[in-house]
């Protein structure tokens, strides 16, 4: 299991609060409790050239994790194209928290991806709804997260192929907040949780989530497919 | 549009409490405002003969709404399975809050229906997930109670085809509060709010998606289906 | 109900076969068959300024059909990214034939859209899978068009909201054939029959299910959504 | 992974023609090709005690595969509401062929279950829809079988999860052959070939479909729900 977590680490670097809980960026933090299940880490960021996301890399990549918030539009188009022709090919994906609004998951879904959002430190319960998923094995009925950012419904996404978590927040909105979704032959989960200001990516039961979201997107030997003009 | 409501009606007629929210049964309060439509409406309650669902109440049934709680058991296993062949040749059907554990509807969705719940009085939020289905016309992007029972996820039941409300609870809880799924021809709405100590059925939204939700489960002239041993 | 039908129109300018089938474009004759329904009609067509879609021609359309071959690429990106935002704010869109590979159709989903496909002149079926569905209304179980090109499955798109037809060709491929999706606000249908050598737009069935598709897919009054950042 | 295969078992001693195919019956053919996966296979049929699906048998049953035909009616009630409880509590079920008709699936899905079919000895392609399914592992784009029974649609079943192949079959006919259902906890899959006097589940890849199937199926350790009154 080859796995590549991409992280936007521009926060970490910037800012005080971010850096005392992720000095090493999300994605150091993200790989190293991926590690321990075993699989095959690279990570890649922003400011490296073609974002770390080299032919190779993807080439080499089962499942990418994706975490960007504030520079989405820095993100070139040529490696969105890339990296979603991988996901249509049978790369895995999993998008976490404000990867909703990077070009990719946009392009991936057709639609606007937005949502509201409030950044006030409360509360977040996610319930789950789909108890025979894989991606809920070995956690409880629900997850409390003393402070999130919260993101409120409409969440301006295609209907997705399974909700699995959903969730609450102190303020009383809710949130569709783990989500998949098969585009080509790409397994993709957004999972809503891992607003930069809280350590959330400490906590077992999303890490617990996101093993399990890694094992689930990885493509099987499914069938090659014909495309074009056709006879038996 | 032919519409019988059918209720349980007994809370109304052993507790004070109830009766001074619903003098003449829950089942007046809707009929009222679904007559402002331009309905037709029936009603029927348990301890009527047949529970008032006769083959020609049945027969002239375009909409049936369902409302029942503590006398689910009472309810004659005939009359549901006659319920429910009208559902599955067409008719369309509405339950409402506790319905969700009558027999009809569990023998519909062929799971528990089981949920958690609290009487508590609380504040429900209901959010709109799916602001393009018909249902949703002329409500607001939220809809808000200041009292309702709680009813918490995991509410088991079968994927629904569209998923229309979920709200959130003062306690912190989630559920899917307004579900479709068709049954052979039949359209159905399971919508959660109404518990009988609350003056749910006068709020005008609460009204309005009843409404709603009675025209979407109206069953349209689609084909005649052959079934069994067939030649071209 | 204003509709506006948008077609490439270059086939029958330039094959004689089109020509003899549809005289005055394939948009006339689709025109002939919703005028009778009382619909407000427009067309639109390729070679006119802005391919006829008008910032003012899309603010009154309250759903658009479109009809593309092999002209996809000479469609503006400027016009395509404007016609998706119109349905993602909520215009109905029927996607009619080889529209399956147009910049707007593949845009909305996020994937290929690739398929078999094989011109043969061979008899297709189109069999009614969810006959609850209104756009169902007042055909039978099954329409069958005597000569059209086969498309052919693997049909690469997102998991569809609903399936309503699944045709077979006589050389023995399978077609999801009628089909719809939500995206934001705006509810599309595809389907599939219509190649230009064949009069299939002439077929009363055919010309039901378009009909019926264009009242389908007309939004409704719901919710107006605020997204970004939120206190209730 | 403990397999139990429950099968009818009639056919084979009452035909010759299907005593040919089967000499000891469906249940062993399956299991053979069953344990060359590593499974622990039980077999369970109608004329034994308990239809051979004691209490202890359905404990240590992770995944059942159910074949029945001409006697679905002799199915005790009471083994049928007993094997339903143990799939909502996350045991897997794989239904073949003629099983749509069972007591057990119809009483899953509320539904009538009904189909078209015809003992015609015709060919069926099985086109594989869902390219990323674990259930597609292995298998060719298409299946074909030179003789088999036809199955119809319309198919009366709820909407399915999933929908993994398609089927045309030489009269023109086309089938929902492979989907699954979530109910409670348990995983379904219910795939149609497998006529009685066709040696279909000799089928390599008929095989590998049936194998993929049971490890779908399988629970995991998901969270467990707790229902009813309920104070966090």
């Amino acid at each position: 299991m080859n796995v590549t977590i991409w992280n936007e680490y521009r926060h970490e670097k910037e800012s005080e609060i971010v850096a005392k809980i992720y000095p090493n960026g999300i994605h150091e933090t993200i790989a190293t409790f991926l590690e321990e299940e075993g699989f095959n880490i690279q990570t890649a960021t922003l400011d490296e050239a073609e974002h770390g996301l080299t032919d190779e890399v993807l080439a080499n990549t089962d499942v990418l994790i994706w975490w960007g918030h504030r520079a989405h539009c820095e993100v070139e188009d040529s490696i969105v194209e890339k990296v979603k022709q991988r996901v249509l090919d049978g790369m895995g994906l999993l998008l976490l928290h404000s990867a909703h609004f990077s070009k990719l998951f946009k392009q991936l879904m057709g639609t606007s991806c937005d949502l509201k959002w409030r950044e006030n430190g409360e509360r977040e319960l996610l319930w789950v709804v789909d108890p025979s998923h894989p991606i809920t094995e070995g956690i409880p009925e629900y997850i409390e997260l003393e402070q999130e950012e919260m993101y409120g419904e409409h969440f301006d996404i295609p209907t997705p192929d399974e909700i699995i978590f959903i969730s609450s927040f102190a303020g009383g909105e809710v949130f569709r907040s783990g989500v998949t979704f098969k585009r080509g032959k790409g397994k993709i989960f957004y999972f809503r949780p891992g607003h930069e200001t809280y350590p959330t990516y400490y906590h077992k039961d999303i890490q617990k989530v996101i093993r399990n979201g890694v094992k689930w997107a990885k493509a099987d030997n499914t069938p090659e497919i014909t495309y074009g003009n056709y006879y038996r």
